[in-house]
């Protein structure tokens, strides 16, 4: 029997990357996603696009209300998303939001059942965010295995994080040898309507400087303004 | 300046007694229910009671459908709330509950902002529960202190869980001395649209134990046919 693994999936390069590595380790992938009241919700469309392309087996999107805490760029029209480098944790920072989104996740795993989930967090090109960060992952991991059912009377869970250690331009490359069309994909904080990305913010920022270190051509469709 | 608190309320005899301890150590408290699919939403109307009996500075009710997931008596109705003890943990168990709810506490504590989070778990007379034992409430304390801003720039959070250790007995008397009126609360798994109690359940037996073993009358409201 194969093994079902739950798969975050934001519809970034990230998360299709990390979906291509669990299908590919030969599970039998379930994809989840989230309308969080991102700004950013041309993601949730690609998304869709990639767990198609990828044949998950199910492909869930769980409608959450973070804006209704607000707190982030990404979800308080209040707060303008940084086309600027910062320094510390930006504004872009959702808060809780990994924390929300696995406890989600094992909850669909315990039921699944499913023991593997994944998440397509990264500690080196990333925005800084303290929930992307190994110890977290591993934190995560701990709490899930003393929080349920499964963890206490069974074989418990296994928290993966593929990409945490990757650099961008080597999530590039194992991607495009595993079949991932990054044109599917979206990572723009502020992408219009369309999935076309702005190219100034630190989203596209760092997506941009991974296709030219990868030396592969960028298949990101920008705005005409970008 | 008073502290602000988060207080989960889920509308039972210890979520108030909870709420009732925080206002005793001088926070000043904001209330947190979920509607998550759950049988006996006629516990989101004694939060709603419980909150304004206590005088909280806001009450938030946030919609999550753990009932798309399933795998609780408390969620599925084509699983039935048991009447009598079993061992182990029972099918009243709700994948993942705690986590969620305590993951979207921190959220709105990192925004609001509040660094203390109170939740009446309690691992003497309970249900078995993994979610409800020391370790998870530590591993969740540990959790949000690593992957949350406010964890890694400012003081951290602190998880209040002041029952667990507690008998039911111990809670009632503490309640009632604070001023809890235990008539507003209702504790039955399978509560009738008025609040009535089963009488038949876990969570009522326990209550009702409780109550006795405090040697203090019982306000709970049973249905007629308990």
């Amino acid at each position: 029997m194969t093994d079902h693994a739950i798969v975050l999936l934001s519809g970034g390069l990230d998360s299709a990357t990390t979906l291509a590595l669990a299908r590919d380790q030969g599970y039998e992938c379930f994809a989840l996603s989230f309308a969080y009241g991102q700004r950013h919700d041309a993601e949730l469309a690609a998304a869709g696009r990639v767990a198609t392309q990828m044949g998950v087996r199910e492909h869930r999107t769980v409608a959450l209300d973070l804006a209704a805490f607000g707190g982030s760029a990404l979800t308080d029209p209040a707060i303008a998303v940084p086309t600027a480098p910062s320094t510390g944790i930006p504004v872009t920072y959702v808060p809780a939001r990994n924390t929300i989104f696995l406890a989600y996740a094992l909850a669909w795993a315990e039921v699944l059942p499913a023991r593997d989930l994944f998440i397509g967090v990264n500690a080196i090109d990333y925005s800084g965010y303290p929930d992307c960060r190994p110890a977290f992952i591993e934190a995560f991991e701990r709490l899930a295995n003393l929080g349920t059912r499964a963890g206490v009377e069974g074989d418990g869970f296994c928290i993966h994080a593929p990409l945490i250690h990757w650099s961008k331009a080597e999530i590039i490359r194992c991607g495009l040898a595993l079949g991932v069309d990054y044109g599917l994909t979206v990572s723009c904080y502020q992408a219009d309507d369309t999935g076309a990305a702005c190219g100034r913010c630190d989203a596209c920022r760092l997506r941009a400087a991974g296709f030219i270190e990868a030396g592969v051509p960028d298949p990101t469709r920008y705005a005409p303004d970008a």
